[in-house]
Parts: C-alpha cells; sequence; structure tokens
C-alpha cells in the first residue's frame, strides 16, 4: 500500500545520467528584486557607485542601478546545482563566463544547461561533466553564459557513457566580447569623488599588484543566507550533521562566497572597476570554513581596449583571496605549489572608466 | 518625583486578563514587500516557482508572485503575541487555519483576535486561552484566519475566570474550504519543468511516504532575524542572558520556524505543492535549539478534491520533523510516544495542479 | 615592472591630513529601497507603526511609511567612515544631529563632511578631528546634519595641524529645530491601537523612568551584516583575525548598532514616540561584543512644545543601554563612574502625538 519514496525525490544526476548535447532546463524561475540587492548589500558590502545608486546609475548610462555581476551569477549558478552538480565531489573550473546584459531590480531569470564535455575518470568511479549554462532574463535574452566541470560521482561503476568529449575551451575571453552588459559611459558624467577614486583605466599597469589590506570574518549564518538566496542547495553548505562526519568535519562555504567577498574588498584599489564583464577562470584551492577571515590582493594581468568603445578599457585581473594571512605581500605559489593560505586565484575581465 | 514605570511598559496578559468573547485588535500594521520576500528567502530557500517568479505566477493565474503563505502566517501571528502569549507557558496547538486570499508585496497586513475559551487549570496558576486569530489586509479582507490555544500564567492564584469553555474545532479543515487564496490554475500554463517536478496531484497515492532527503543546520542569526522579521516578541527566542538560566539554559527556536524550514525541505518530493491552503493542526512535540540540523519526511494522509475545481486537488499530508536524525525510515512514534529525535507533527492542506 | 600599490589602496585619513574648512565630499550615493527596510526590521524587529505600515503613515500625513530615522543616520555615518574615521582611536561624541526631512524607499543619498575643528593631543600621537556631516537626498535637500569628533592617529608625530580650534557645540537641539522631518500629525487619524498604546505626549512627565524590560542576544553575523548594510568600513567590526590580537581580543560592534538595540527595545514604554527628531548626544561607555545579551531604561529628562505644532509634542530622552544586566533598578552611575554594565548613554528628542 505504501508506495516507494525514490522516485519524487530528487537525487540529483548522477554521471551516467548525462550525455553530449543534452539540454537542461533547470528548475524555479525567479524575479529578482531590490529585497535581493539589500539582502546582497548586507552580506557583502558592496561600494561601487553603479550598483549602489540608481541616480549614479543612471547618468552614466544604465536604466537605473543594475544588480551585481556577481549576484547574477550566483542565482543562475544556483539553478544549475539540483540538475548538475548535486552529487559532485568537486567544482573543477569556470571558462568563457560572459555578462552580455544588464540585470535590474523586477527581471526575471531563469537558466538552461548543455553537456557539451563528459569524460569517466579512470577509477570509474567519478567523471567529469562540462556544461555551458546560460541565464536567460524574462524577455528571452541571454544575461549570462559560462562553462563550468565538475567531478561527479557514478551512480554504477560499470556503467560507461555513450560517447565522451573534452571541449576546447577559450585560455581567455577576448576583449572584442566585453562591454556588452554595459551602456556607453557618458564619461563626464562619471563621478570620480562619488565613486570613491579618481584612479581609472589608464592609471593602472601590467605587472602592478594591489593588496585590499581589509579582512572579513565569514559566519556560517551569513554563508548560508547567501547560499540560500541563490537557491543553491548544495548539501555540504547546510547540513552540519553530515558533515561533521565527513572531510572537513565542518560545513564547506560555496566557493561563490569567497569571489563575492574578494569582489567587495577589491573596492579598496579598484573602486571604478564597476562591473566585472567576464570571468575566464577560477581556481577554488581550499576550503573555506566560518570562522575563518578572508583577505585578497589583485594583479593586473593585461590591460586592453574594447573594440569601438573608447568610454571605457578593460583590466583583465588575477585576483587571490586567502585565509587568516594579510597579504601585503602578495602570496600565491610556494614553488609549484599554492601557498596553504590561498583559497581563490581568480582570473577576470572588470571595466572601467576611461 | 518619579512616577513608577509598570503602567507604560507591558508585561502582556495574565490568564485572568482575558474574557469570552473578548476582541483584542493588535498593534502594529505591517506592509510587505518585497524585500520581506528576500529575506524569507534568504533564511529559508524556498523554490516553490510560484513565488519565486512574478511570471510564473501571472501565468497561472496570480497578480504576480504572492507571498510565502507562511510568511504571511508568521507575520499574523507575530502580532498576537504582545497580547496573547507573552506569558505563555506552552504554545499547545493550532486548528482551523486556512489562507483565504493571495497576500502581494504591497499589502498592509494587521490582526484581530477573539477569546473563544478559557479553563483555568487545576493547579491554578495557568489556564489555557482559545484565540481564534484573523489577518486582514488593507482593503479588511480577511486574508487567514486560524485558532490556538495556549497555556498561560496567572498573576493572581486567586483571581477565577468569570466563565470557562472549550470551543468545539473541526479536526481538520473541510475540502469545501480550501482554495479560497488560489486563484483558477490554467492547467497548460503550468510549466512541470520550470517547477522542478513531473508530479501532479494524480501521481500522489493516500499512505505514500517521502522522505525529503537534505537537512539543514539552524544558526541563532537566522531565528532571530526571521522571528524579528516578523514582529514576534516572545522573549525566550532572543534573550540568551535570561535563558542561560532558564529550562532549557538556551534560546528556544520559534516553533514556526521549523515549520518554514519543513516546509521548504518538501520541495524535494512536493515541488508542485505550490500552496498551503489550510493548516489543520500541528504539534511542536520537542525544542529546537541553535547548531542543529532539521530533517523531514511527509506522509500523504488524504488526497481530496476541491468542489467546483477541476484544476486543482488537495493533497492532506503530515510533515514530520526531527532534529539530528535523517529521516529515510521515517521516524514518528515509537510507542505510545513520539521518538525522541521528533519536533514537529504538522497536519495541513497543499493544494496540487492536476 | 611592478608599480606599489600603496597609492591607489585607502589606508584612510590620518590627523595631519585634515584642515580647518576642509569639504570632503562622501563616496557611494546610495539607493535606499523597502530591502534596505526589510533587512533593518531583520535585524533590529522595530514596532514603531509609523515606519511599519504604508497606510498608517500616509493617514497621519507621510508620504507612505518613512524608513526609521537610525537606519538613515546609520548609512550617512557609514559614508563618512573611509575619509573620517577609518584611523580613529575612539568616536568620542556626537551633538547637533537633526533629522530635516522623511526619508522614503526610492531616495538616493549621498553625504559631506566638514571638518569644523582641530586638536591636536599632547602625547603628539593622536589629535581629535570635529566634523559636521551631512546626508542629502537626490534632490538636494539635506536630511540629516550632525556633528561628531574622533580621536585619530597622526601618521607622523612631528607633523601640526596649520590652525586649531575647538567649536562651540550646542549642549542640546532646541525644540525650535525639532520637526522639520515630521508632516502635521492628524490626531484623530493616529491609532492609538494600531500604535500599539494609549500614552500619548501629555502623559510623560520629567523625571519618569521607564524599564523596557526585554533582553537581546547579540551575534556576530547580526552587527556584521548590518554594518555592512550602511556601507561602513570600520575594520574593527569584520576582522577577527586582526582583533584577536587587537585590545578587546574580539571584534567590536558598531556603536550604533547598540543605539538601533536600545531604540527598539524601547517601543515597550514608548510606542507612540514614532520619530527621533534630533540627537542631543551619545556616549558609548562600553564595547559591545557578540554573544552578550542588551536590556535598556530610558529617563524623560525633559517635555517641550514645538513651536508652531499643536499636533505634537517633544520628550528629550536618556536611554541607557546595558549588557547582561537588567535595567529593573534603572542602573547608570555608580559614584563617579559608570556601572560597569552600562553601554550606551544616549540624550536624544523624540515626537510623540498630543
Amino acid at each position: 500500500m505504501i508506495a516507494p519514496s525514490i522516485p519524487k525525490t530528487s537525487l540529483g544526476n548522477f554521471f551516467e545520467d548525462f550525455h553530449l548535447g543534452q539540454q537542461i532546463p533547470h528548475a524555479t524561475p525567479r524575479t529578482v528584486t531590490v529585497g535581493d540587492v539589500a539582502l546582497y548589500q548586507g552580506l557583502f558590502g558592496g561600494r561601487f557607485a553603479v550598483q549602489s545608486s540608481d541616480i549614479f546609475a543612471q547618468k552614466v548610462g544604465y536604466q537605473r542601478a543594475p544588480l551585481d555581476d556577481l549576484l547574477v551569477f550566483h542565482i543562475i549558478f544556483g539553478k544549475t546545482v539540483p540538475d548538475i552538480s548535486l552529487n559532485a565531489v568537486a567544482n573543477l573550473g569556470y571558462a568563457n563566463c560572459r555578462f552580455l546584459k544588464p540585470v535590474y531590480p523586477g527581471a526575471t531569470l531563469n537558466a538552461v544547461s548543455e553537456v557539451i564535455g563528459l569524460r569517466e575518470n579512470s577509477t570509474k568511479k567519478t567523471g567529469i561533466v562540462y556544461v555551458r549554462s546560460r541565464g536567460f532574463d524574462e524577455t528571452g535574452d541571454t544575461v549570462l553564459d559560462f562553462v563550468r566541470w565538475v567531478m561527479v560521482r557514478k551512480r554504477n561503476a560499470v556503467a560507461a557513457p555513450s560517447a565522451e568529449k573534452v571541449p576546447d575551451l577559450p585560455e581567455a575571453v577576448g576583449p572584442a566580447e566585453l562591454g556588452l552588459a554595459c551602456p556607453k559611459i557618458g564619461g563626464a558624467a562619471y563621478s570620480d569623488l562619488l565613486a570613491g577614486s579618481p584612479h581609472r583605466f589608464g592609471d593602472y599597469k601590467i605587472g602592478e599588484k594591489i593588496d585590499h589590506v581589509d579582512g572579513v570574518t565569514v559566519e556560517e549564518a551569513e554563508h548560508q543566507i547567501a547560499t540560500r538566496l541563490y537557491q543553491n542547495t548544495a548539501r555540504i553548505h547546510f547540513n552540519q550533521f553530515a558533515e561533521s562526519q565527513g572531510r572537513f568535519g565542518r560545513r564547506l562555504i560555496y566557493g561563490g562566497h569567497v569571489i563575492s567577498l574578494a569582489r567587495s574588498l577589491s573596492f579598496n584599489g579598484f573602486a571604478n572597476a564597476f562591473h566585472i564583464a567576464a570571468i575566464n577562470g577560477g581556481r577554488h584551492v581550499a576550503p573555506l570554513f566560518a570562522g575563518c577571515t578572508v583577505f585578497a590582493w589583485t594583479e593586473i594581468l593585461t590591460t586592453a581596449e574594447v573594440p569601438g568603445r573608447s568610454d571605457i578599457g578593460a583590466l583583465r585581473l588575477r585576483t587571490v583571496a586567502t585565509k587568516d594571512r594579510p597579504c601585503a605581500d602578495f602570496p600565491r605559489m610556494s614553488g609549484d605549489e599554492y601557498d596553504p593560505a590561498v583559497i581563490l586565484d581568480f582570473d577576470y575581465w572588470t571595466l572601467m572608466p576611461r
């Protein structure tokens, strides 16, 4: 008389559930609001003027203050989790992530992923799944497009994928692809005083390193509230009962939380880098746990003109975040290995007025 | 020269302050907004599409995404606390709770309670107060109507109530009373893909049990923020100094927090149960404290047609929540007693598209 | 090849960077929204009807529910921190703080400070900086005007200020300056029942003391989220790694957090004191740390007519907050010293309907 419950409860997809070319529409469309903006503000303390002030944003060419780019990323990413990475052992990387349209409060976001690569691991216990995920607004326009790859458990060791493929991925997004989500910036309308820094695109040099000085300690409630705001259901972030018996004995903080903290810290040094136009790649080098204090520093990898845009220039940045270690000496590698304090090595393009 | 302070500071009502038929208008009308929705999202991580997307909600017949039913419940409940349960020893039960009209951001809610029952306990130190509380929006329409009963301290052991009465309460809300807060659902307009599950009303059977699998650990900051969002002033949730000398040595988490956590967990298994139409009853079997991890499972008690509605069907559910104990084996009773891990036994009606 | 990073990273101003008459426009204009209101609600649990209900606020003469006065204060104050007090040893005092215009969701706030006083300390290691800070909305109207003084480190002991001056500051704001941010209150339209208390202006007497009874325990996540919501970057609130080696071994909670907690507690006794019209002064007598429970009591210092206003009267209040000590006996001084439990001694004007 009692039906088994498994069919209605999602246990997520395992490696053998994916196939090349598979299109996966994700659940729960989400209308974003000024409520999300305020909570993100309280969690990360951003100070970029474009995202903070409707008036400032309108003066430089936006309809109003757009959502923080990373908030959009986290929400779209969150939608993919129940289908893509619920059984992930590890998030291995990101590539070719491009922000394509500003997202304003009131937009309704949804997401679709396509499986673009599969490779079984030699242990036969896991495999790597490459997906291209796209976020759309209610008009059907793509607001975000990115690739990520994750190591996913197999349900059954003897199952084999019908076909395997490792996709070609660009080492970095090209400058011509930047700026689609950024209106023409009225340079005179952009107030350095209100934005908080006199330093514009031309003031930054390749190889320059900037310590963001401040540190911020993370609490369990903070990362849980953030990760739920994105409807990200990855279990490892929320379930202390299970994690107490797990690899770390603790809840693991969503890697995107570190990215947002580092971005927020980077205001001190890059106050005019008002927009993340693309993410070239990122490594979550080590896990972060509540109680740790996050620091960050940034190196300018490249400076680039954006074709057709005399209003803005692009800075390719590497932001490195650490835990419980200030960054005045720019820690990153220690020989062939990462410095043990490093938790994030993040490569992305920001735009800055010229 | 110095006037005594007691008259201006409310110490709440004691058992002998209530009388049968008494009407109690509650303080602090509250305009609900997308800010409340976002914070509730961050605290509970809901994924039901109707409450998450204005577009999805409009397609199926709502004006826009309505507030989560439990957010409405908590806000109305919170208004009653300063007058009804500030001196409560225990919240004993709920009955006949019906959601009567969708609440959208921008609505202004207030509440009135009527004393419908009184019974002094044999110890003469406490008594049971039954109140019917109603929540109204700014048009005067009733959005929520429920009965609860609480054990309240007496100020004075020799005081006796002028009249006593134990009200007749229905064991469950009848199917004809369900669906008033639910527009006619355009079945074709309801996307199972976006909602996250192919399982509709007809797929659920009486007696079926579903484990919601995931667990969520609660932090002090989370339940305090939630409970203040509802303007619920019950002292036991906020004051560690006093509670450190109290029965548990700790702050007690608002019982409604557990209900919201369990509802959110139940998405995994009931993604299309988009609306709580009524609450038949609920027992807070044991207290919850910060640091514990909450799990839940659900049994289908009844399935019912809603008279006049071919678009939806009603599932009467019993959701059981536990602390620090996964629910794969559906724990509830252990002989005549509740399993020691059970914290909530909740009986309610949800609606689902057919 | 690698440029030094110091010039782009702000380390804040030191004592010798200030000069009399200096005008300092502050960064990051901020559009306030219902999202900020909801988060502030969740953090402090306010119950004043004017700030909670658009309908109530409109009935008594506002356009809609205005932001809590202290939320406005914290946001403007937060803007001044990166320029004024990043190198502060101590926040010494406030004076002449006047709320001049109601702020509604949708307003965009920015801030400018003027240096009105400077005095080097005899140690030559620090000096006192007096600034008058003003907050403006997007129309250019002043919404808030206040003076504060802070003890700021010197970068260089031999540097001396070009000129020194200690400004004359009023001991209290005069009644004629109150009420500019308060519309004419329709007395009959003001519902005592909805506001939660029958006690109006005429019911309060000079010298009356009121214990606010309840206590609220503060969590690290709560004060961090609040302080980031205000974009306040003072390091001592966020960086446990640094503070673990500091004076207290812990993160120090923003003094304004205590003010908001005390204001919220004061509802129990002053439910109709719907508006803070001015702050005469305030002392953060001792630091507050997470885990402590805050209590408060209030003494009525003065009652005053507001010239030209028959609708409202002004109560000058001293609210004293303590940590881990209930206030039934109104603790404040112990001989010449503050009672060791006192953390805040706050002198302000509230308005109440007559």
